[in-house]
This record gives C-alpha cells, sequence and structure tokens, in this order.
C-alpha cells in the first residue's frame, strides 16, 4: 500500500460523555493524534436513543431521553454521519473509542456482560473491516466488542488483577470467558493482534494521569495506520 | 515562588459542546497539557441554565433545557464544583477554554458583542485572580472575557484580517474598541499580557488541524504555569 497516501479512518462515537456516551478525552485524543499522523477521519454514530441520561454530577440516571447521533455531534463539532451510511470500503480503518456508551448503546455489556449483544451496524462494521483486513482500534470498554465478535482474538483492557488503579480489571475475565486471550498491559502500552488486526489499549480502564491515556491511545492510533 | 510546588489550576467549564457549551477539545486539551505538565487541576462551571441547547447536528437551537454545571460534569468525568465555591486563595492559576458557552452562558457576548454583561461569578473570579497577580490563560473566544473586565489588556484571537482560515476575525476589532490591544498570532503561538499575567491563544478561532489547536493549548497552559 502507498505509504504517503493519506489514510481514511472512520470513527464511531456513541453519545457524549463517559457515564452515558463515548468518553470525552479518548475519543479527543484519537482525533488529535489522527490529525498529527496526517490521516483523515470522519465520525459516525447510530441515530437511536441512549440506554439512557446519565447525570454526571450525581452519577445517576435522569428522566431525560437523548439521542447517541445528535450528542455525539458535540463531540465531531457537528460532523457527524449516520452510521448506517458506513461503508468499509470507504476507509482504512476503524476505530472506537471508549466509554459506557460502548456498554450501553452499541451493546449491553453494561447489563449483560458477556451474554451481550452487540447492535446490528457495529457488529457489521467490525466484521467488514475484520473481512477486510482492514485495522480495527479500540480501547477502554470497546475491546468487549470484538472480543464478543471475533472469538478467538486478543485484547487488552488493561491488567487482570482488581486494585486502585484497575477497578474493572474484571472485564479481562469476562473477555477469556469468551474464548479470547486478554493480554495485560500497561496504560501507555497497546496490544497487537496481528492476525486480526486488532490494536486495543486501556485507556481509562486503568486510573491513570490523563497525559498518559492520551499517549497510550497515541500508540493505539499509530499502530492502527501502520497496519492500514 | 518554590518551583517544584505542584500547581493548582482551577479550570471553568460552560457546559459540553462547541456551540452552547466548553469546546470540548480545547477543555481536554487543557486537562491533559495540565497533567503532562504535573499540575493538579479542579474543574468549575457555574449552576445555571444554559442558554439554550443547541442541535450540533443540525445546528439550531432545540426546546431543551439543560444546566451548564450539569452538562460541564461529562468533560469532567463527575469532579467539577460549583463556580460559587471558587475560592482564589486556593489556586496558582485559572483557565477558561473556549467555546460558545463563553459567549453564551458566561457573558452575553453571542448577542450583544462589546456591549455584553459577563456574570458575576466569572468577573469576580478574573478580578480576583488579576488582583492577586494570578495568571489566568484563556483561548478561544474566552479572551473577550479579559478584554471586557480588564481595559487596556492584551490578548489574541488569532488574527484581524478575516479569511478561510481565520472565520471570527471580526473578534478582534471588537476588542480593540473596548480599549485593549489585540495582538495577531499563529494558532501555534500565545500572546503573553506580561503586565496583567494574561496567556492567550486562538485555539479554534482558527480553522486549523486539530493538533495544532493542541499544541497551541500547551503553549499556552505552559505560559501560565511558568507565571504561576
Amino acid at each position: 500500500m502507498d505509504s504517503v497516501r493519506v489514510r481514511q479512518v472512520a470513527v464511531i462515537l456513541c453519545g457524549c460523555g463517559v457515564y452515558d456516551g463515548s468518553e470525552i478525552h479518548e475519543s479527543s485524543a484519537v482525533f488529535v493524534h489522527l490529525s498529527r499522523d496526517g490521516a483523515q477521519y470522519v465520525a459516525f454514530a447510530p441515530n437511536i436513543d441512549q440506554m439512557h441520561v446519565v447525570d454526571h454530577v450525581k452519577g445517576q440516571p435522569s428522566e431525560e431521553k437523548r439521542n447517541v447521533l445528535t450528542e455525539s455531534a458535540r463531540i465531531a463539532r457537528g460532523n457527524v454521519k449516520d452510521l448506517k451510511d458506513l461503508k468499509v470500503s470507504q476507509f482504512d480503518a476503524i476505530i472506537i473509542p471508549g466509554g459506557f456508551g460502548v456498554a450501553k448503546n452499541l451493546s449491553t455489556w453494561a447489563t449483560q456482560g458477556k451474554d451481550c449483544s452487540v447492535i446490528k451496524p457495529i457488529e457489521d462494521a467490525i466484521r467488514g473491516f475484520h473481512d477486510a483486513k482492514k485495522p480495527i482500534g479500540l480501547c477502554c470498554i470497546s475491546p468487549v466488542l470484538a472480543a464478543k465478535i471475533l472469538p478467538g482474538c486478543e485484547v487488552t483492557v488493561g491488567s487482570d488483577k482488581e486494585c486502585d488503579k484497575w477497578p474493572y480489571a474484571g472485564t479481562a475475565g469476562a473477555i477469556e470467558q469468551l474464548g479470547c486471550k486478554h493480554v495485560n498491559k500497561q496504560v501507555h502500552e497497546v496490544h497487537i493482534d496481528v492476525k486480526n488486526k486488532l490494536v486495543t489499549t486501556c485507556a481509562f480502564m486503568s486510573n491513570s494521569p490523563l497525559h498518559e491515556i492520551f499517549d497510550g491511545i497515541g500508540e493505539m492510533v499509530k499502530a492502527v495506520l501502520k497496519l492500514s
């Protein structure tokens, strides 16, 4: 593949805010690194209701209703397309930042764990990029989407040992139960499943300084572009 | 001042989303750079209704009502305090990222331009840090807050020559009409008003690649910490 050609990357958002949508800092980091590495990107989101709206001060669901596409546009500064219009042939890679929206709006992981379902357009996208041998970048909780759809794949969500630094370490065990391999990695590291062209990094699955999360996502973006 | 002491920085948010709140990427960039530069930060926002809610897909106001503090918590991952509790004595510096929320929720600049009013807790905060000779960092549209409150100060909002790259260049003229000095600067640069300990950078006032905006904000954060 021509190494100077500008890479086109689809970035999937799922709302705006860590507790009910895309994690904002992870999403921004993906865009900053794609920009710095000279790639072009298009944001996509499903045009569906959020599972719920969480008041991020109280940490509790409110009575509001919000649309995933509309809220994702806040991160994308208005430049977001309906996920139903994503065409694998138009992109070199796909990246899905984390946030509870991945486990609430893109799948039912938040309520059903390894027995979750993944919404059809996300399943189609992951299978589509995988079948086309195009790289898939995932961070934070979004590696569970790959674990669910691509049995036998290798991912990291950080550590499998729960402690203050790794409050969600149980996710690693659930991934193993899905028949996948979980690889422990630090926040600044990625795991690359070369066979499946899958690049994962733990991001906010780790309690770490924000710039370390930012840098880990930078490594993920670089590896995705290198595989494309 | 002890150079190894950890700097404490207050970051003021005003919602979540470029068209009715804090610009998300600018806000995230401020936090990433503060983290990398070893500073600690606390996010604050006023506990008031937003001027309005903008559907970021349509670019049009919707009928919804949202609270500035509650929405700011999306960027701050829940860790945001009521602006009324901000005490100048507890911080070494203050930073206000941009976004239309600055011109809609923190002031009436969006509708009244140079004849705008600034909400009392923001006026108090800017005067308080200024009187205490503590640095103030502003980007994008938020330098107009300083121009309104600190007549004679020097700021940049980028360029005063309107073109594709500088769609909001008219802001520079309005700042001059307030009796302040506008200094043209590129997106990766800051202007430092040494006398007023005011550091400004244009950020999204410029149509520039996201990583250049990110880097300009990094220069702003560095200069603010150096002045503290």
